[in-house]
C-alpha cells in the first residue's frame, strides 16, 4: 500500500515566489528528484502566469531572448481547455513551466532555493520546460525534460554535477517526445533511455526504449508497452522514475491515464539484460488521485510522478498533485511487485 | 528549367510483376537513386494490393512473420481517402509498399530485377516500407526509409555494399518522423541528416537536423525550415534527395505540399560548415506537376523525389509522379540557384 507522508501537499504555489513579480505562480508539481550532498533535492517544475487584467488574456512566451507577455483579445479566444488559449487556430500556453530548485534534510519540509531557477532559453522552449527527470549516471545528474515550442514537444537534455552549473546536450528526441528517463547505469555496454512518443496519425501515447553509447546520440528505438483500451492506462502512458534494479528485473514506475483523463501510478517489470522485454506489468494501479489535492487543482485527478528514491525496502515518490501541489509517500518495493501480472 | 526524359513514364506499374501472385501492383514511384557498379540504381517503392473481390476489401499487413490479407466488410468501411480505410476507428491501408530494384545503363531505359525485393520483415513495417533515400557514406551506401506500423511512422535504416546483403541499423528515429536523408560526408567531424517530424498538437510539418557520430545513434536534434503559409510549401515540406556540396553551401532538394495537397520540388541552399543555417529558399519551386501522369494516377498533382545524381552541371532527379510513376528529368545546378532567395 502506498502511505501518505500527509494528507496536504508538502509543496504549494504560495510557498514560490514567482522569478519576476509581472507573474503569479498557479502550480509547483511534477517534480525530478534525486539525492544530492545528503539531501533530498527536488528540481520542481513551477507554472507561473502573468497577472491579469479584464479586457486581455494575457499570456507567457520565450521570444528573442527574453520571457515576454502577450495580450490576446478574450473576445477571439476558445478558452475551453483552461490550459490553452486559441485564437485564430493558434494555440497558446496560459502558463509557463520552468525549474526551480527545492532542498529537505528530512523529505517532508522542504525549502526553496531562492533563485535557483533554470528558465526557457531557446526557441525549442518558446512555450516552457516541464516534467524534468534527474538521473545520476557516472557521477554526473542528468536532468531530461519535455521543451515546449511552436516547433512541438520535445526532449532536451541538460548534466550537471552540482545543480548550479548545466551544461547543455541539446534536444536528445526530436518532436513529439517527453516523459523520458534514463536508465541509471549500463546494460550491456550501452546506455538505454525510456521515452514517450505522441503520434499524429497511426500509433497512440505508448513508452519506447531508445540505446546510445554517449547519452547524447540515441538510436535502436522499440516499442515497450502500449496502452491497453479500457484499463487505468488505456489513453496515455509514460515512464514516471528510474528505473530500479532488483532481484527480478528493472521495476518501472509509470502513469497512466484513462479515458476520462485521470493519472494514476502503476508499474512495469523490464528484463534485466534485454530492458526491451516486458516480464510483468501492473493490472491496477497501485496509486491513484484521492485527496482533495490530488482531485482538484489545476488538472483535476491527476498523480504523476517524475522521480523517486530507494530507501532500504522502500520507495519514496514525490509527485504532482492535480498539476498544481507537490505531494509524497512511500510504499514497499515488494508491494509493487504483488500489482504485476 | 526543368527537362523532363519524356512525356511518358519511365516505368510503370505494368512493367513490374508483384513479389506475390495473390497481389496487383498498383504504383511504383518515390525510387531511392545511386549510382552502383556502373549503372544507375533505382530502390523503386512498390506498392501493391490483394486482388480484390466484391463482398470484402482486401487489405495486406504484416504479421507473425508474413504478408497476411485482412477482408473487411465494405457496409462497415469509411473509404472517402483510398489511401485508407477506416473500420470503426481503425485506420487500414489499401495498399502496402516494398522495394525492388530496378538498374539502367543509359539512365532512360530501366530493367526490373526480378525478386530483387525489400520486404517489410518486423513489426514496426506491419504496413510497409516507403520512400527510401540511398546515400553513399565511406564506401557504404545507407538506405533510410519510413517504416509504417500500428505504432506509428518511424525511419529506419539499413547498409549495404553490394545491394544483395542488407545489414539492418534499426529504427534512427522513433515516430512520427518520415523524408530522412543523410549528408554524404562529415562535417566538423559529426554525420547529420535531415528528417521530417510530424507532431500531434504544436508544430508542423516541418524540416529538422540531427547529427551523429556512427550514423546509428542521433542527437542535437534541430529545426531547420519550417513550412511558409500561403506559399507552395505552405502545408508540409520534407526532403528529397542528398544534399548536394556546391561552392555556395550544401543544396538540398525538398518538397512541399501547399494547402490543396499539390507537391512541388524547390530547393534550400544550407551552410556548408553549419548545416542548420538556411542561406537561400526556393521562393518559387523549380517543377511543379504539369505531366497527365504528374496530375492523375493514385493520389494526384504530385511530384515527389527520394534521389538524383550529379552529372558535370546537372542533377538528373528520378521521381514520383501522382504516386503511381517513376518518372525523371535533368536541370543544371545553376538553374536551381537561380530560384534561391
Amino acid at each position: 500500500m502506498f502511505g501518505r507522508f500527509s494528507d496536504r501537499p508538502l509543496v504549494l504555489p504560495e510557498d514560490v515566489r514567482p522569478f519576476d513579480d509581472r507573474f503569479e505562480v498557479v502550480g509547483v508539481f511534477n517534480p525530478g528528484v534525486t539525492e544530492f550532498d545528503g539531501e533530498i533535492l527536488l528540481l520542481l517544475r513551477v507554472a507561473v502566469r502573468p497577472k491579469q487584467d479584464d479586457h486581455f488574456l494575457r499570456v507567457p512566451m520565450f521570444r528573442k531572448g527574453k520571457i515576454e507577455i502577450l495580450q490576446l483579445d478574450k473576445s477571439q479566444l476558445d478558452c475551453s481547455d483552461e490550459r490553452v488559449a486559441v485564437e485564430k487556430g493558434k494555440r497558446f500556453l496560459t502558463s509557463m513551466s520552468y525549474f526551480q530548485i527545492a532542498t529537505s534534510k528530512d523529505g517532508i519540509h522542504f525549502k526553496i532555493e531562492e533563485g535557483r531557477t533554470i528558465l526557457p532559453r531557446d526557441e525549442l522552449e518558446e512555450y516552457g520546460i516541464e516534467d524534468p527527470r534527474i538521473v545520476r549516471v557516472n557521477g554526473k545528474y542528468y536532468i531530461l525534460y519535455s521543451a515546449i515550442s511552436e516547433c512541438g514537444i520535445c526532449v532536451k537534455s541538460l548534466v550537471t554535477e552540482d545543480f548550479i552549473h548545466y551544461k547543455e546536450l541539446g534536444a536528445i528526441l526530436h518532436p513529439d517526445n517527453k516523459d523520458a528517463v534514463l536508465f541509471p547505469e549500463q546494460i550491456g555496454g550501452k546506455y538505454y533511455m525510456l521515452h514517450r512518443p505522441s503520434t499524429s496519425e497511426f500509433g497512440n501515447p505508448e513508452i519506447w526504449l531508445a540505446e546510445s553509447e554517449d547519452l547524447i546520440h540515441w538510436g535502436k528505438h522499440r516499442r515497450v508497452a502500449g496502452i491497453r483500451a479500457g484499463m487505468w492506462d488505456g489513453l496515455r502512458v509514460g515512464s514516471s522514475g528510474v528505473p530500479i534494479r532488483t532481484e527480478r528485473g528493472w521495476l518501472v514506475v509509470y502513469h497512466g491515464a484513462d479515458v476520462l483523463n485521470g493519472y494514476s501510478l502503476g508499474a512495469l517489470l523490464l528484463d534485466a539484460e534485454e530492458p526491451w522485454k516486458v516480464l510483468g506489468r501492473s493490472e491496477e494501479p497501485f496509486m491513484r488521485p484521492e485527496l482533495e489535492c490530488e482531485r482538484k487543482g489545476f488538472f483535476n485527478n491527476v498523480v504523476f510522478a517524475c522521480g523517486g528514491i530507494v530507501r532500504a525496502d522502500k520507495l519514496i515518490i514525490y509527485y504532482g498533485a492535480a498539476d498544481k501541489y507537490v505531494c509524497g509517500g512511500e510504499i514497499k518495493i515488494q508491494s509493487i511487485m504483488e500489482y504485476l501480472q
